[in-house]
């Protein structure tokens, strides 16, 4: 793989390019975004070596599209249309069923892998690129069968050298599942610190009585609102399913607060206390 | 300050006591524990050096309260009973308004100065205890007008020599304001654990999908019930109060997901990143 395309240049298509990069000597890297200053910062932090457009694209052997997932939709079909047949292309959005469906017919749908590398921080752009984001994390990917094996082959490789581990599982169950392990956290944690940045207007207590225990819980509402409002919207019905159980849950607690029945309130955290063992195989 | 009395050697207590050991060569580290495996192991991994009772109080300059909070009310009256004119105790409960109006009236009031060091992690025990836990992290006091002079001087040298910075609070405040920064992450992450668990049944699903976010936001939920039930019982009021603003603020959220009106929800999340910025500070 010597040309690469990366759509997106942000924390992970950054991230991803910089692992190329590192593993393959001979890789060029071609940046493509709209966003003029965030190719601008990614040749000056040598993310890409290069800024290119969708013309060129017929010169790719790789590219990942690394952009909001309602763009995504909308622009993997011109991909297609504009890579030569044995280009290889993978997207990794959060999504995986409306991005599948977009190019369930498209004459080139052999060329594309749908992944989903779990993997970030809670920053964004090109500065929040980095090196061996992906190592020991799960990659996702979706209608595996669906991609030219010769193409299947190449994708396995990269994902090896980035360190990841595989699982396959089709768009459905990853939207579903991913909602619960995933978009919760950041609609719990958006939330949470909407709810103490009202009530706390002076912004001098927060910052005093808040210890690593809320930094941790809040975290991902530093997150952005570009990225996550399209997933939100293309994962409409998952998450609102989340939502009505985790707002259930939420209310039960605070029906045994109000009855004054904490055996019960003691038996909500020790059930869900063995999370610690669950949480013990994540990096 | 030669004669220390830490009762109840868990991660709090116990992460005093070392670092008390580290600062002060004189000093002699007694433990007080109801659990015998604590205690024994705290002599091994030399947290305390000796093991007392509270006969011995009588000989103490300086006594640790860390026990939990419904523990703390019902002990520190015995406690001041057993202790000598000069002796400070400090409680370090996570509530502040139960255990002052507990003391409130004892002749020996002005022995006592209530805290609130906010540190700690999500594990307990004497094995969780570390050197260090206290380093610029936020100590609240409160009603240090109701704690002798004398004993207040020896109080702020100690946290002083543990690195903290200190805010002085009422003990009402205190417990209002903590509800949001503290309690309700707690609740948040445990909820979020439970949900997530019960759709879940399968666990190598959650294992294989959750990412570092996920991690983060579910973290307090390994936290130790003994320890958070009594602190939502003696909190309840405040508890509420948050649970009802957080419910609403996922609910409305929801709303806006089930009218598809995606550019509130992009408000929503937007005006709440600014917690960047609140969060800087936190260590």
């Amino acid at each position: 793989m010597k040309n690469i395309y990366v759509i997106g240049i942000g924390l992970i298509g950054g991230s991803l390019a910089l692992d190329i990069k590192a593993n393959n000597n001979s890789a060029q890297v071609y940046g493509i975004d709209t966003n003029d200053a965030h190719l601008k910062e990614a040749l000056e932090l040598n993310i890409i070596d290069k800024t290119a457009t969708y013309e060129d694209l017929k010169n790719a052997d790789f590219v990942i599209l690394s952009v909001p997932v309602d763009v995504a939709i909308v622009e993997l079909p011109k991909i297609l249309d504009a890579i030569h047949d044995d280009t290889l292309i993978i997207d990794v959005g959060s999504t995986k069923l409306p991005i599948c469906n977009a190019i369930k017919d498209h004459e080139r749908r052999r060329n594309f892998l749908a992944a989903h590398p779990i993997a970030g921080t809670e920053f964004s752009g090109p500065k929040a690129a980095i090196n061996n984001l992906f190592q020991n994390k799960t990659n996702i990917i979706c209608e595996v069968e669906k991609t030219a094996f010769k193409l299947q082959e190449k994708a396995l490789k990269l994902f090896s050298e980035l360190g990841m581990r595989i699982r396959y599982m089709n768009p459905e169950a990853h939207d579903k599942h991913i909602a619960y392990v995933s978009h919760l956290s950041h609609i719990s944690a958006f939330m949470l610190g909407k709810t103490v940045i009202e009530k706390e207007k002076n912004e001098r207590d927060i910052f005093d009585m808040a210890g690593s225990g809320f930094e941790s819980t809040v975290r991902l509402a530093k997150s952005s609102p570009a990225m996550w409002t399209p997933i939100f919207k293309q994962n409409r019905e998952n998450v609102i399913e989340t939502l009505d159980e985790y707002i259930t849950n939420l209310k039960r607690f605070k029906g045994y607060m109000e009855a004054d029945d904490f055996d019960q309130i003691y038996n909500e955290m020790e059930n869900t206390n063995h999370i610690k063992d669950i949480l013990k195989g994540i990096q």
